[in-house]
């Protein structure tokens, strides 16, 4: 039988890894063509897409026959398709703000894909003030909601949702991947960094990572020269 | 009687005005704070602030005492609120699609902020290439479903939704505080402008833009430096 859920995103972690997160912990199979395809997809003409739009994660649901782009709206969709989205709307909607600070995180981490290169300067100056300023945000979103070390009411929980699988695969893959990355976290936000490494080895997310760094090496984040000058800033 | 809603934003359209567009639609009195305010608190100490955040816009609902920033996820909660959310989950996920769209769209348009500024050249590339296939993704999304320059199905249904809402205040607001603007929208996206235009023009949408202009000005769409390096480029 074929997989219910299709993935057009290239074979790097980044934007793509939080569909991954939501559909392993989901239960969900799903099939990921090759760059080429995700690259075809992209560059064709609005009218020749099944979607019009700009870049990658496009999910292609076959069961709804849905079509999406934009990676909060992608995760919207499966958190409220499997069960990950709360009910109660103030809750909902504190998730769907979570994944945009997420989402804001990756433009500022790449410079928005890359606009400018990281040097040492520009890197010192992001990683003393918004970056310790985004981390706390995230600590005190878990701490004001009951997260500890140990757990919490809204990052936290006994069973995952949305808000935590979005946390933990924005911080558990960028201090996987980037090692000099962790000191800062910890430094900011510990109980966020224990909360997304406990996420990331849960059954199906861990083997799901692992699969993808097996199929597409483990050394890479967003790619390309921007994750070279973050590299280099880093000393990773 | 005190309002339901506040909105913590500064007195210029750019992302809040996407907010004022829902909530004069919804029919909703709405307090705004003056930018003393806003300041205070976009630069509290994250424990200190009600949601933690980055930036405005923040809305306070004080009937159910929801605070919330981000953009996306004001608009989707107060769409839920008030019977501007598609039920249909399709819908509703194409619906955050457009929103995430008109956000990606804000962020090109000021460089992210203004991290950096317009010039001629930068400019020029922008409005050969990003900015039409932009148009042509807004301009397809309603085609696909329905749209001609007298109405559709998605975007353009005889009662707007939060996907109207949204193309229509981007759309209509960056071409009428930035004139030059139109033509290129017009080109690549005609059914979208005429659409964003009619949706302006509704009473409680167009009063609320009145009393915007009169109080705030008639003349700033972002503000700073960078609003006045994209009125340079544009000979506006």
């Amino acid at each position: 039988m074929s997989n219910r859920y299709t993935l057009n995103y290239w074979p790097i972690p980044f934007r793509g890894q939080f569909i991954r997160y939501v559909l392993a912990h989901a239960g969900q199979d799903w099939a990921e063509p090759g760059p080429e395809a995700v690259d075809a997809l992209r560059v064709a003409p609005v009218g020749d897409q099944p979607l019009p739009m700009m870049a990658p994660p496009m999910l292609h649901d076959a069961e709804a026959d849905v079509w999406l782009s934009q990676m909060p709206a992608i995760l919207s969709y499966l958190a409220r398709q499997h069960g990950l989205m709360p009910e109660d709307s103030r809750r909902a909607a504190l998730t769907d703000k979570v994944v945009a600070d997420c989402n804001d995180v990756l433009d500022e981490m790449t410079q928005s894909g890359g606009k400018r290169m990281w040097d040492q300067e520009s890197w010192d100056a992001y990683a003393e003030d918004r970056l310790p300023r985004w981390l706390a945000i995230f600590e005190e979103t878990g701490r004001a909601h009951g997260l500890t070390r140990e757990g919490g009411t809204i990052l936290g929980t006994e069973q995952p949702v949305l808000a935590d699988l979005a946390t933990a695969c924005l911080w558990a893959t960028m201090t996987e991947k980037l090692p000099p990355l962790a000191r800062i976290v910890e430094d900011h936000a510990p109980a966020v960094l224990y909360l997304s490494r406990r996420i990331a080895a849960r059954g199906p997310i861990a083997a799901m990572r692992a699969e993808q760094d097996a199929k597409n090496g483990a050394e890479v984040w967003c790619g390309g020269q921007i994750e070279a000058s973050l590299r280099e800033v880093l000393g990773a």
